[in-house]
């Protein structure tokens, strides 16, 4: 894709709110927003008929490139997964591998309503390239873990992907990304942190994912994960925080006061039978800052984000015992990172916001009637989504998305190629 | 939609389990099948051009027409959803909101590859006339119930349904559907397993969705919901029982031995927050029909049963605390009725067989890599199909179903008429 700022971008006719409005973008800006807006000369224009304008979706964990092991192997235990069927096959990735899978899963995004993503994987940089070429906009960072030694490889490998993802900015930002408290020593963890203060960049790890790691680390550090990693000086604005499944009240308290972000993975904890869900109105009643994720597609397996948008609120009221525990409009806030600004690329829909939105379809039978956002969040699927512009650029206009046949073969050629075609 | 039988059909170039086939459809059943079939002289044709070939989804519980309902006090408790929101609308119902609300499921199952449906729902005539309309097949009662009087007009209704809905034989299926144990007199359901068995017609009923009912039927009764149908009569092979998110091993060998069909609502019992599922191991292990339905859209919301299905694979991981429980495979037939052959019009893609299948999108980005069960059950939602062909009559190619503009527009206008759009 041609990432020259592309010519200013006017829709008009789209519904907000219940209003009819136009909307005019500007360099990747919104410049104008209202009742009377409408196009300057030489823009590009989108009569929007009536549709549905809403803020695109934000993805807050995921690990693109895995849509290449979608469904791999997935009806095997943890464990028996990670050693028999995606470890061997990672030792085989090329950068093109990620580059590929990465392109796959910014097709599946683009088409569902995603308009940024946060990113954990191997080849960072080729997940950047695919990134900007496919115009969305994520924030990446290439996984760091030193269990098993290695931990001065790993320091080089995260100063080196920091200064490659750099090139990339400011449609992706670069992140530190170690693993997890049980695959990362002490010593990286501090260094992790304290380099992402220092360069002013995100850090995302998986946390309090299985009750098993919970117990490990209370034997091992004598403290809960939350209260380990604080410790550590990890937990900060910065921080991004996956799964926290069995965080207790305390810890919650702790996020809070740290500011960090914590994301919930409803569909790959079901799929992986963790036993639990994020306990989000205890994180909401602590203040903390709660978006959504996929995880990767090796483990959901989808990256449509409606589905696990639905999942979310189901599960809560489900886990809650209580269907009144979360409003379908909140939920919706959660997916679209309105209760987690770290995760997005400023205020949707407001002048001076990122120019990313999404136009619903006209005819779309979840949208025939009811509230919108009950719609959105338990009747749709990420089909209901007709167009999607990210920085002012359409992706997506009446569910077609150029160059889609061309990726799908792409990264099924590289499916093949690692011998899980 | 003309239903004078339509002229053949011949699909070529569809891939069924990896191998190339065609397929030749005369009056609604599969004549020809296999590696060499091509088209009659005359036939309407379709090259399918290598795209997936599966049989279709059966949603074996379901009240359509309360699409119009969708979203409308969702986030209410149960008994205030009812109470509050359902029931004063319920009140104001006429048969024509029965058929556009209908019509809008049918949209939705025809978009998202529904071929057939159970229905329970009042004007289940009206619901006849949208399934003739639309081309699907559907099974369809209208709810009897008696907890508070008024026996005798519940019985000469049942009976006239049963008159009205012959006139739809043999596409739609008459049924009797007394509503649930809480809510039906021990004489009512008597009365209706003996109807049913002299008409020779199926029987649906609602059974053991929350613990309250199991307690206050045992507390009642002295015995647990299926015994206690059983003991009425109720339990027989045109049974079929929704939720049974309760039951016990006991119970579920009753309901095998007696070889009544039982069918799985995750979404529902997620949204009222009911605090279970399906057991699907333990009927499995004892031997049950098991099949897939999404409950109403007023507390699912959505008749996308791809999205049932993950959540069927999903809740069961879950349940278990193992995420071997269920292979994507297995799900993959509970969604098409494969282990509940009640449910289903007879055997799909055989010859002989109902003349209904399903192709998908040859580029569908869930489809690119991996099983195409695992890509079905766990990444793909209804938008992944492109062509819905029942009895032989093509509903929906390329992703557009005729007149869906005006279904959508007739819906809503029903939906504003009751106050509720």
């Amino acid at each position: 894709m041609d990432n020259a700022a592309p010519k200013p971008l006017t829709v008009t006719g789209a519904v907000l709110d219940g209003e009819s409005v136009g909307l005019r973008c500007v360099e990747g800006t919104i410049a104008a927003l209202g009742p009377d807006v409408g196009p300057g000369a030489g823009d590009e224009t989108i009569d929007a008929g009536g549709a549905p304008l809403v803020a695109p979706l934000v993805n807050g964990h995921t690990h693109a490139a895995m849509t290449l092991f979608r469904g791999y192997g997935g009806d095997l235990p943890l464990m028996r997964w990670l050693r028999e069927a995606i470890w061997p096959v990672e030792a085989k990735l090329k950068a093109d591998d990620v580059y590929w899978g990465t392109r796959l899963a910014c097709l599946e995004m683009i088409r569902t309503g995603t308009a940024r993503f946060w990113d954990m994987y191997w080849h960072p940089a080729a997940s950047a390239r695919a990134v900007r070429d496919a115009g969305l906009r994520a924030t990446i960072g290439g996984p760091i873990f030193d269990a098993e030694g290695g931990t001065e490889e790993m320091k080089a490998s995260a100063l080196a992907s920091l200064d490659e993802l750099a090139a990339f900015a400011p449609r992706v930002g670069a992140s530190l990304a170690p693993h997890a408290i049980y695959t990362v020593t002490e010593e990286l963890l501090r260094w992790a942190a304290e380099l992402a203060r220092e360069r002013d960049v995100a850090l995302q790890i998986h946390l309090s994912e299985t009750e098993r790691e919970v117990e490990e680390c209370v034997a091992r550090h004598g403290a809960r994960p939350a209260f380990y990693l604080d410790r550590l000086g990890v937990l900060g604005e910065r921080t991004v925080l996956a799964h926290g499944v069995w965080l207790d009240g305390k810890e919650l308290d702790l996020i809070a006061e740290r500011g960090c972000t914590l994301v919930a993975n409803p569909a790959a904890n079901m799929k992986l039978a963790v036993g639990g869900f994020l306990p989000y109105p205890a994180a909401r009643e602590a203040g903390v800052a709660v978006g959504l994720g996929t995880d990767g597609a090796g483990s959901n397996d989808s990256l449509d984000l409606f589905s696990d948008l639905k999942l979310f609120a189901l599960s809560q009221r489900h886990a809650a015992g209580d269907p009144t525990v979360l409003p379908a409009k909140e939920a919706w806030e959660v997916a679209t990172g309105a209760r987690a600004p770290l995760l997005t690329a400023g205020e949707p829909l407001s002048v001076g916001g990122p120019a990313d939105f999404l136009l619903l379809g006209r005819d779309a039978y979840e949208l025939a009637v009811g509230d919108l956002y009950a719609a959105l969040v338990y009747a749709a699927n990420g089909a209901v989504v007709d167009t999607t512009v990210v920085a002012g650029r359409v992706l997506m206009r009446g569910g077609e998305v150029e160059d889609a046949a061309e990726i799908v073969a792409k990264a099924a050629e590289r499916a093949r190629r690692l011998g899980i075609g």
